[in-house]
């Protein structure tokens, strides 16, 4: 998504307390940065924010990361927290930095919300459920290693679907029509909003890494 | 699909050879019925039979059992088998006769091609992808223990899905519109041609039992 420079952004980024601008410091650190021993779930591609910033507020006991690799869109989200929330950091990156922010095991949750589909098959190795990308989650993740994915793309959903399953992932609740499955607690991403709005099909699924396997 | 009845069928019924009029007697003999050690595939529901009779022609070293409940519908596909092939069987049934017809491993591969949707979710339990036919199939099959699926039906592809994905089988080859997918060798059923005709996108999948699950 392009996006317009706003005028208000360079002072957003500097001044706000949620981002985090030496992210790579708090790598295996996460703990001390919350204060805390919650579990520590991350929005990769976290855009404008609303997925995260309302999950930071409706659940006070989970810790909450956006990463988000475009500026703009990054000063968005980070307007959206209110100062207060002591629950929600925001870092630039993307998925390709991942292992220089976190340490084998700190994250209990990854968020994949209407990634980026790469809908050619030449582009299949950038799509963030690549198997590449599989193998250095479940490394970041601990516990179940869950994976919570959203998606109005068919190719990138039905190329996830392949991957987790071909790598071993365990899927559960998967939705072809998110909102019509009666699936309660769901969070809408701005864009997902835009795309329901349309009548088009949201899926979703849930993957974990089994207990019994490497 | 309710279909009228054919003045031939009767006929048809008692004289095609390759309808098996008591098809029990061969429960644990299908090896012997056909004559060789080739692997047995079944259709449960295999309808109008194009697609078993197909397979058949095109792979004279496997074996094909359509099960079809319909009379009609089972008179038609029968006609469509020309004489002189010896790797196809026809049998009246349904999925809840399956145990009375095979002994435990003595199919290497179900198709289950269109089944009937069973959209409500009152009537999950009647889907032929419900977990208690799955249990039911893993036991009758051997090998890989593979199962392939085809339907137009969102609702029953989202539910075959997670009941796959939560029972523990491996799925692959996952199509969300099997005719933009670049899959080659697709033998289309009847009723497959037609809603390819009006342009509605097909799902597809592979489900194996892993070999070091129980």
């Amino acid at each position: 998504m392009r996006i317009r420079k706003k005028s208000w952004e360079a002072e957003e980024l500097s001044t706000n307390e949620h981002l985090v601008h030496e992210p790579e410091e708090y790598k295996g650190k996460w703990k001390e940065y919350f204060g805390n021993d919650n579990p520590i779930y991350a929005e990769i591609g976290c855009g404008k924010g609303r997925f995260i910033v309302q999950n930071a507020a409706e659940n006070p006991d989970k810790n909450y990361i956006g990463i988000e690799r475009q500026t703009t869109i990054m000063a968005i989200a980070a307007r959206k927290a209110s100062p207060e929330m002591k629950n929600i950091a925001l870092i630039r990156g993307d998925a390709e930095t991942l292992s220089e922010l976190f340490a084998p095991e700190e994250l209990s949750r990854i968020y994949l919300n209407f990634s980026d589909p790469w809908p050619k098959k030449r582009w299949a190795k950038r799509r963030l459920t690549h198997r590449h990308f599989l193998e250095l989650y479940k490394e970041l993740l601990n516990g179940d290693k869950e994976i919570f994915l959203k998606t109005d793309n068919t190719v990138f959903f039905e190329s996830s679907l392949n991957e987790f399953c071909e790598t071993g992932w365990r899927l559960s609740n998967i939705s072809l029509d998110l909102h019509n499955s009666g699936y309660e607690g769901n969070v809408m991403t701005e864009y997902e909003e835009r795309f329901v709005g349309l009548g088009q099909p949201i899926y979703r699924l849930e993957a974990r890494w089994p207990k019994n396997q490497q």
